[in-house]
């Protein structure tokens, strides 16, 4: 990527980067893409304090990555559902799976994902949808459209 | 994806988020792929303080996504380059700037990626490698691979 110097405010890796936070968003957000809804199931499976996950889901939801639904039955319990745009926060999931799963274990990796349909392996790879080739760190460059807005 | 409880210690996507921690790595490591190098470039391009550049370079250091050249020059000054492992977490940063730009910018988005040889733009999206198609978390299961270790 060619050195180009440009503000936070118009850089989308920086929003982004804003918007996970501390660590813990990624994982309330992996947590809601394998179908947990309830406050009390994001804390036990992340056993993430109570103030802490309340903040996160709070902010998860005015991001609009996450909408709250509250249940009329006799708990009255509150839900957190995916809304579209985080659904398509799984392709910043998916690409941190496959950076973790090549190069954060040593042989000990337990896990893969596959199509829950055919069962088969699916291996997330980061492509240009112009040519469908990988990106390449090294035939990047950032270019600052002028006079849009 | 389906719900599965399994230990983060196990999980790609935690392990990858540990490693970006409190929000500045992703933004070192998007200045390390634009090309810099110097501890004073990073620091004045990002205004991060001195000594949360000096954790977080030395943390990527040690988790080998960089690596310390020491330039035997009259400053003898610290570069910090991209190791293969560093260019290959580009795929996490491209798929942030997709989300990002998707989503994040009230039609005030400023800044394209590029092929810096052909200037076409570039357009990250998360394929799976196998098909080619776009990942879709509703068609995505997380199955533990029984005996692997």
């Amino acid at each position: 990527m060619r050195r180009t110097s440009f503000n936070d405010a118009i850089c989308p890796i920086a929003r982004t980067s804003d918007l996970i936070g501390d660590g813990w968003s990624p994982l309330i957000m992996r947590e809601a893409c394998s179908g947990t809804r309830r406050f009390e199931d994001f804390q036990s499976n992340l056993s993430i304090p109570r103030a802490t996950l309340t903040t996160r889901l709070d902010g998860l939801v005015e991001a609009g990555l996450l909408r709250r639904e509250r249940y009329q039955d006799q708990s009255s319990r509150e839900h957190y559902r995916l809304t579209q745009q985080g659904r398509e926060f799984y392709s910043v999931l998916a690409a941190m799976w496959r950076f973790g799963s090549d190069w954060l274990f040593d042989g000990d990796l337990q896990v893969e994902l596959t199509d829950r349909e055919t069962g088969e392996p699916v291996q997330p790879v980061v492509v240009d949808a112009h040519t469908g080739r990988p990106i390449d760190v090294r035939k990047i460059a950032v270019a600052v459209v002028p006079g849009r807005r």
